[in-house]
């Protein structure tokens, strides 16, 4: 090998993948968004690079250390971490040129400096969809915005997956009522649930908040039963809190809202242990899980926050939102199995290969073909008929049109269906 | 207002789209993408942070001084500035895993730290389409990559263009035959004629090159005539270069298979002027002009390299792309008005809205309109009927959909197509 040559490859954390997986990737993704189009979602795109002061204005200590940040020129600039805080910049900055309830969904590469392992990604993609109220959000959106990835998981036939739902204000009146103080430490105590597992939650939990309550709290958060049962139950606390009353009539009308949209009570479950994080969601909060393969965590979630874009604007603006990393998902489908067998059905139906001097009459059956929609392309190069079958084979194309000089002369089409290996002929005027 | 708040703002030079242009620019760019999946051309994504190393292996200043390049821990980390560097290091990368000949688009965004101005973007979309051989590559290919531009740009019925189509071959035999030591610095002339206008070029070109042979070179590049024409001319030199002999003959087999390819003769012209930089093309070039709109440059360009690797691999991979500057061209259409008056059709066929406590009624009709296929949402907020319709009418929804309580009881549905402004009421089974 030439000395001078420099070894191709690329950073550690970042995916790239071989064309056939590449197809399935953009199919997946193609069929979610094209949900979320049809549902009446905006397209939205930020740039990747942004002001650090503008990007940076709200995060903490961890975000700081994982930002790609640098300078060029005077600028001091950021490559974007998550597509929320663009979102909320985005949605400040024209807000006088947007319609509220401001239905949008983005997606784009985001850029965390992860420490290396295996799943995880410095540059992947995100996929949110938002709905943004102008001062005001019915709760209705919620359920909305789950029957959304619902319907997307549909679409891209994903089955087995149940989404984990709850409501923060729930968890808040709870603590009210049981007057504990350090509330913030319970709720990331409870946030660390699946990670440190029950007997430890429950023995840091008293010493957080005492026997008494804890005994309280634990019998609450392993309410068991359906989904119907479980708001029963909790109404029957008797809690007169507002923000747990507010909690339990938003949680029943999610509840109802995607019984009506179609997502049955087989496919979520109320579980008042989901958290989302601490600063940001305010009300309903919600994680999915693959079942039968829950190790590997939520794999989208997201829930209903007071207001978007605090830092940018005085205007109010709350709304709900849901994200799927799709990178991740990507490679936890891969894990499962799932793209190894996803059906992909390729662009290119036709492939059509000269043998001879016959090029004239293939652009003739191309341009016939492409006028009735289908994909279809000539193999220009002169190579053997076995490499040309073989590279058509690994393409997946689904037939194969040999020109040779004959089917010329008498004005025919031979077609091979690449699957079963089947042949035909027919005359041209008949394709 | 709130002194604490961050004016919301991006960087100049980035471009960024309310929704509804945003909506258009969508549409273009997935109508263009259609093409090349539908002519067999597979996709490709690459991280949009690579090595500097292996990214700048090649590039000489000018790219140097406008790259985006930082140090993260222990990396020196680039923003890719095209997608024709990372292709190549994909293809050497993976050549043992790619089928040839290797049909690729790739849509991404691409980073140059450009002087600021208008129309300039130091962040925008390429969109690629390139045919790599393995070892050779059927000079036909030059002719179906331009094919699939002429293609795109009929799927978004864009009209106004004309290729100007060369091959370098030319011009280096005929500076052989003229015995030129300097090609370089006459191909730069050229390269220039545009910018500094004929009488200034003709000038420059006597200083190097001396008056006889400017006037031989002056009266090529100057061939009239229609494309047959100016080829007949050309060969009738009778040029014993080999290079030049090569040149037209593939210049020639080009404009018989764009013809084949039904890209008409007016939709093309040959320009020996066309040279497109200099160290990378070695066959055809050709740029794409809008006419009547000439001003703004080349809105797409290409052509046919020997080899596209060669500094990641000792493999000889000949190839022939093109590119379109997906956000420049944006532009360009917007200052031409060409986005104002583009045909946007809408995801979103439905919106639908409850009148009083009809939710359950309308969740029914939407489910029934998406099994139909339809787009279909909901609007859940509890806003007066002036604003809801207002809303319809931004947004650009086809038919809203009003449910009171009296089309509940009679099972009725109300449409009313918003471009008419007409209404129907029918059953809900006739739905």
């Amino acid at each position: 090998m030439n000395k001078n040559l420099i070894k191709p490859s690329i950073l550690p954390g970042f995916m790239e993948l071989l064309p056939k997986e590449q197809q399935k990737f953009n199919d997946i993704v193609n069929k979610i968004l094209d949900v979320y189009e049809k549902n009446g979602c905006l397209p939205m795109d930020t740039p990747i690079i942004e002001k650090a002061e503008v990007l940076l204005a709200k995060s903490g200590g961890e975000t700081e250390k994982q930002v790609y940040r640098f300078q060029k020129g005077k600028n001091d600039l950021t490559l974007r971490f998550d597509l929320t805080v663009p979102f909320a910049r985005f949605t400040a900055q024209y807000y006088d040129r947007l319609q509220f309830p401001f239905k949008r969904y983005q997606l784009g590469k985001v850029y965390r400096g992860e420490r290396n392992q295996k799943g995880r990604y410095r540059e992947f993609y995100q996929c949110d969809v938002d709905i943004i109220g102008n001062g005001k959000l019915s709760i209705y959106n919620d359920a909305y915005v789950i029957s959304l990835v619902y319907k997307a998981f549909k679409a891209i036939k994903l089955e087995q997956f149940k989404f984990q739902i709850s409501n923060r204000k729930i968890l808040k009146g709870i603590f009210n009522e049981l007057k504990i103080d350090n509330q913030l430490e319970v709720m990331i105590l409870i946030d660390k649930y699946d990670k440190i597992g029950k007997s430890k939650f429950e023995e840091e939990l008293i010493e957080l908040i005492g026997d008494k309550k804890s005994e309280f709290l634990n019998n609450i958060l392993d309410t068991d039963g359906d989904n119907n049962e479980k708001i029963e139950k909790l109404s029957n606390l008797n809690i007169k809190d507002t923000y747990f009353i507010d909690g339990i009539s938003e949680l029943k009308k999610v509840k109802e809202m995607l019984n009506t949209l179609d997502v049955e009570d087989d496919k979520f479950t109320i579980n008042l242990k989901i958290i989302r994080g601490l600063d940001y969601y305010t009300g309903t909060v919600f994680e999915t899980l693959l079942t039968d393969n829950e190790k590997y965590g939520s794999i989208c979630s997201g829930g209903r926050y007071d207001n978007l874009a605090g830092n940018y604007t005085d205007k109010i603006l709350p709304g709900v939102g849901i994200s799927i990393g799709m990178t991740r998902l990507f490679f936890i489908l891969k894990e499962i199995g799932f793209i190894d067998n996803y059906n992909l059905e390729s662009s290119l139906d036709y492939l059509i290969m000269p043998i001879g001097d016959t090029i004239n009459y293939c652009a003739k059956i191309m341009k016939k073909l492409e006028k009735k929609g289908y994909g279809a392309s000539i193999y220009f190069e002169d190579d053997t008929l076995k490499k040309k079958m073989n590279y058509a084979d690994k393409i997946g194309v689904k037939y194969v049109i040999l020109v040779g000089e004959d089917e010329v002369k008498r004005n025919e089409v031979k077609i091979k269906n690449m699957e079963s290996g089947n042949n035909v002929v027919i005359a041209y005027d008949e394709l």
